[in-house]
């Protein structure tokens, strides 16, 4: 049974700022958000966690493996060195998106985004490492059949990236109805989930279901683990065997565990 | 008319280097992505453009204010820092969609996008500066009502992505088919598009269609200029006309020229 | 009695590298160097650790609290992000010292920091776990008294620099020969030392050698800790303290023993 | 005759900022300051500038190319991406350190370094079009002989950075004495000087001079140009000469003008 570590990150007054005094120059925007997204890749990854950007003025982070001094210690170096600061909030569930609900509950009932006096909350509980084990995450690592020889290489770049949009904006939607899992589009034709407990044949049925919905072709690798960059990189391997043979779906049960739905 | 200069830029043989020899750590993908693009975006900012990030391995820049020189020094300046190269490919268009089907056109006859050879193309015609004009470019900068509200204070964060990425694709499609405009999510509630000769009667119509087909509620700044910097900057000035009065759509022709559709 | 744990960080053939197949930019390479400087500041200082830019393609590092997986961590990160790769080498001795000389010499066994072939060295030994303790690291924080009056607010800042320079170049090669300690400018008129296991008079002595020396006169701070990041920052409070008594001395004995010249 | 425009940067305020409410983290403070660095490098090397590190807090550029809007957009990319915002103060002379001088003076009547209120100055004047020629400016690269085969193969890492520094500090000292020029380490065992009008026998000068000083053996190349970029380049080609021939000295008067001691 999946037991994902979900933190909600959220820049503090972050619309406000922007446009005050007056509006900020575009392309120092772009470059702030992405610096500071790469930051927290690195400052999470460092834990063997993984964080998406999302909206950038939000995050989402699959934390399983940080506790609540390493939660402060992104906090702090963050505020040290952008012009912002963040607030987290972190929780779990038996799916992610039970787990979000509650991280992202508990940041509202500290105030708004745009609240001008709330600043650097730091809410939840981290799961106790006795409860930790090899199963409580579960990524799955999408991309798109042949995206170079269909898009790429064949229509302009803003039809190529409409494609690949409509393929992950109903990935997204269905992967949350279906499975209370949450998807997020990382560059290319790729996209990686966070996964409740699901077997092969419910990847399949999400494949199956962006192909009919969007006639947009996806592949996917699957790992479990017990950090984010050991069920991630078990995922990639994984979508590389599907490369390998033309599956469909590829699942890496690595702990040893049959496939449920076997 | 709008004569806008854009810039399909490709990262070469991406794909392949982020598995070989094998997979690497996605969190380092992740870093580096961001970082590059933060890095073009102060590169063509510095002279005045704007550069989205899209796919992280193709990227859209709006280049007015750039010749071939400037984009030559931008892919030497990547050259140099990144384990990875990018090939620029330019072209000008009487619409946006225009211009970028030729330029992804010219980098696709140089080579696929992984092509083990294909390295730092640099093709493409920049305007020349005696044919450029105040009205080259036209920006809008879109946000979604009251999102904090709506949205970000209400509901869990993936469900107000999910949301706002409804918004963002119903937007872009729309705009591409029926304006030949490009438009890209830019973070938090923000998507800023890059038109074609449009007027305010046409703004409010791409706004009413997205009200109409997902039930997102947009308003839109609009400005012009030489460069996208003063384009934008005056769409992001125009948007708190907006937020001020209520409008849907502030258009701002700073140039002195009528509206249009008046 | 310390107990320093130094890593020696060098960038593989990076002389030859900065030249072929021909000069790079002066200013791509500053800000490469810079940039994995400060990446090396957070993978390190995520664990408690120090880094040092010294020379920028050779680097002196304070990992005590980072293990050989760690080291390994921090060399793929980088090896996924940049054009060039690093080599490491760790060792441990009671005065920081003898503890590079150790590391150093590994790597120079491993082959030339030319060497075409020498790639991603990562040797030596990190201390057991049980074997760590409190007092394990000395770190002082010297700065240059009064150094914006006197200075920076008078002189032209090259000549103000040249002042801060003397000064430091005197204090390294002081503290490196009478106490086999390392000393490292880090911006402004700051400089902060990996020390041996050194006492209150020892640091007075090193204050009064550089006045007499060169005429410039410094204030020192001094912390212990388990890791550089401990003993640091006790180092920074202890400045403060010298701030406000005027003291040109000021330790902090964190743990309890009491100071060894009493 | 050179005409060298030379740039002040300055960080508002920051001695304080680093201690308030408390001491910060070092780490944080080493990579706000190394980023800062690089950023300005690629800001100011997008228009054919230098900078260097110098003190982090206090930098010095070469802007030559730079005129007052291109100062004013550095200066806001900053503020808008950074906790600290910066003053900036050009001038020229006919020598580097005279222009410093000016610069620096114009910094200073503005208000101290750690003056609460003074915030982004912005002063001085940058060099009319029509005045620049292609011997503004003279630049040396200086590097140590066998430096890789003499010190970084054989010794410890601080020993061979102490031998560096040692020959870089009586450099910096002799050059700024005798030639009103500006040295500046920048890695490894390279120093780029910006230099008054010099000939080659005075160069031979300065490499005898840090010889018998400190017995450091340099070799130097060294350019002319209309922007730094074109000078150093010039200069870095002229060293490689040094390689190959064994020569202490190499000047390329490119502009066709003779070598003004022969």
């Amino acid at each position: 049974m999946t037991n994902t570590q979900v933190t909600h990150v959220q820049i503090d007054n972050y619309g406000p700022w922007t446009v005050t005094p007056e509006p900020r120059r575009e392309v120092d925007l772009q470059t702030l958000q992405s610096r500071l997204y790469a930051d927290l890749s690195q400052l999470i990854g460092n834990r063997g966690g993984y964080v998406f950007f999302s909206r950038f003025d939000n995050m989402i982070a699959v934390t399983n493996g940080l506790d609540e001094d390493d939660h402060a210690l992104v906090q702090e170096s963050v505020g040290n060195r952008y012009p912002v600061t963040m607030s987290l909030s972190v929780a779990t569930g038996t799916t992610p998106a039970e787990a979000l609900g509650t991280a992202t509950e508990a940041l509202q009932e500290a105030g708004s985004a745009q609240d001008k006096s709330r600043r650097e909350i730091l809410r939840g509980r981290t799961i106790d490492e006795e409860f930790r084990t090899a199963e409580d995450l579960q990524i799955a690592h999408f991309d798109v059949n042949d995206a170079t020889g269909k898009y790429t290489d064949q229509l302009n770049e803003f039809d190529t990236f409409i494609r690949i949009e409509q393929g992950y904006a109903e990935l997204m939607r269905y992967m949350r109805r279906a499975y209370d899992s949450l998807s997020f589009f990382v560059g290319g034709d790729n996209v990686i989930a966070v996964c409740s407990e699901m077997d092969a044949a419910e990847y399949q049925d999400a494949v199956d279901h962006v192909r009919e919905a969007v006639d947009v072709e996806l592949k996917v690798g699957v790992g479990r683990g017990r950090v984010a960059q050991d069920a991630g990189m078990a995922a990639k391997h994984a979508l590389e065997e599907c490369r390998a043979t033309g599956e469909d779906v590829h699942v890496d049960w690595a702990t040893g565990e049959t496939d449920p739905s076997a």
